[in-house]
């Protein structure tokens, strides 16, 4: 099967085989050289002297964990959303009481970094910003260095909260040099392991955060992660073959190099948005910040997007994904994070090509 | 390695081979037709009808998720504590706002049934009551049956929330022969799967109450994952590859069917008991509720608790856990739930055995 959804991603074989370790002491010497070997790689990629912890969840729990330990009910904070997954960091903070504002930017473009920056600099209640640096629902990167220099410039020292669950060890994320405060991503997307993991960086400004934080939170407490990771260990008990697998993954990662990661990705997205043009599709995200981890074109007018992805599925083992939320039935999604080649891409868009000119699908009435 | 720790339990090797499948999509057919084995597996299992939800997360995340789910802040609740479980049990009921009332029983000793439903009936503002079935940290196992025959007999139809991360799969618990609400349990433990599920069995009872609950939740909402379920999706991500380990871990627990599980656990319940007097040890809980999953027997004299098990690893490769809390340095836990045999135990009872009685364990001084 070509599994091109934007994550879970396709695993390596080594990766696969780290999965399939017997089960070990999560509170053990080789547990504790592990969880240190990751954390230390884990900063490596994310370019910074931050903690990042790990924590056993989705990704979706990794954004609810930023928020629940960095602000406190009635918190005011500016949500930045492009799609989807904006829309969900929102809808998180408001669950917890925060007030939240919604900065909202037509779905297939990127977030204007000076309106940004203008519209936080513009109420000094804002606590936080919340934003997403690659938003998988539409394929589009926003362009998270301007936006962070854009805020910091004016000396803006509150919070940003950035959810890089799906960029995060494929494009480019120099934490601390762009100066972010939780960055938060996922294993099962370019880090090329299973899902059942998130991580989290945590700056200093986020821990003086935390301090104050009153929004109630216990399983994805910071502070208790923080304080098992210094012996090498982990609050509750960790998600152990999920471990074994970002641990192999890792040093695959290392082996390979970041420069040559990002461009690896840089060069398959370009590849991807070329072919999926050359056989008559229309992108659906702004040219100048589409995404080099996930792809999206517009489903062909009077065809049913649906159909597509399942003839893929049943007669070509072509896994892509549709659209999400407004988006569905509209737009068509092919990932290419993490373990994924050009001959990947060929597959998909070969019998992608042959199931829209076959006729096979039935039109919509 | 000879894992004798109360979870992560080792996993047969069909279940280590299902960890290492490539990833599917989590929203696709074939992850829909395994979501729906697991769960007929589990409904079977907990020999319920109610929903049986399973999240991405550690046990006591599943704890969270009871908590948040069937509370509002303010709310009185009855928390019944043998141990460090128990007391965690409470400890995130109070971070969400609860007003807990700890009913304490000594560690190694069981809770009362009579006293518990007399504690609940004597005040009518109690909204649930929070009970671990068997505590990990004490190897008791609560009288869980008869404490619920006592609370119900008189018709109150309070939540009971249950803790049964370390005994469902392995000990008898018909849920609704019992009538209990939400009960909890994690796939590291008998269920001889790697940790990161966890699952939720939810009373009607208990959705009555998940209507009116207004602590805040978003990641662990059972309502966003019964929804998701019934199209045999999940609302977040799953931890895929755990998914593979629990469908084909149930397929045996079903093949060897659930009361032969139960009498093996009993038999090996008792067995190490047994074996573990037999080389000296004592017993650290009342022998009335010694649990079938975990024996825990008390440090000798004058004998460091953490060179014996440092020992027992580093020169014998069997791995046993210490006490936790208040019992750190007092006790040694020895586990045999899941994927354990008689060979298994006698392994760990020799190895300790010759620790023992060697001299190489420094006495404290």
């Amino acid at each position: 099967m070509n599994l091109r959804i934007p994550g879970p991603t396709p695993c390596p074989p080594e990766v696969l085989a780290a999965s399939a370790k017997q089960m070990i002491n999560h509170r053990g010497p080789e547990f504790a050289e592990m969880a240190r070997r990751i954390e230390a790689g884990l900063k490596q990629v994310y370019a910074t002297r931050n903690n990042v912890l790990v924590l056993t969840t989705a990704g979706t729990g990794a954004l609810e964990s930023a928020v629940v330990n960095t602000l406190s009910p009635g918190d005011k904070v500016l949500s930045v959303s492009i799609g989807v997954f904006g829309d969900r960091f929102a809808s998180i903070a408001s669950a917890y009481g925060a007030e939240v504002t919604r900065l909202k930017y037509e779905q297939g473009t990127a977030a204007d970094p000076q309106e940004v920056a203008k519209a936080l600099r513009e109420d000094a209640d804002y606590k936080a910003l919340l934003i997403t640096h690659n938003e998988t629902s539409t394929a589009v990167t926003n362009p998270l260095a301007e936006t962070a220099r854009a805020i910091r410039r004016s000396g803006d020292e509150r919070l940003i909260l950035v959810d890089a669950i799906s960029s995060l060890s494929a494009l480019p994320l120099p934490v601390d040099e762009m100066d972010l405060d939780v960055v938060l991503s996922g294993s099962q997307k370019g880090w090329m392991a299973p899902p059942g993991l998130a991580m989290a960086s945590v700056s200093e400004r986020a821990w003086r955060a935390w301090e104050q934080a009153k929004m109630p939170r216990f399983y994805f407490d910071y502070g208790r992660a923080r304080d098992s990771a210094a012996s090498g260990q982990t609050p509750w008990t960790p998600a152990v073959s999920v471990y074994f697998a970002l641990d192999a993954a890792l040093q695959m990662m290392l082996a390979e190099g970041l420069p040559a990661i990002y461009q690896r990705h840089e060069r398959i997205g370009a590849y991807t948005r070329r072919r999926l043009q050359e056989i008559g599709l229309e992108l659906f995200a702004d040219p100048a910040h589409a995404s080099n981890t996930v792809t999206a074109v517009r489903v062909p007018e009077g065809m049913d997007g649906s159909a597509i992805t399942r003839t893929l599925r049943e007669k070509h083992a072509v896994v892509i994904a549709g659209g999400q939320g407004a988006l569905t039935g509209k737009i068509l999604r092919v990932g290419h994070m993490g373990y994924v080649t050009e001959a990947d891409i060929d597959g998909a868009v070969e019998a992608l090509r042959v199931v829209l000119t076959s006729g096979t699908v039935a039109s919509k009435s």
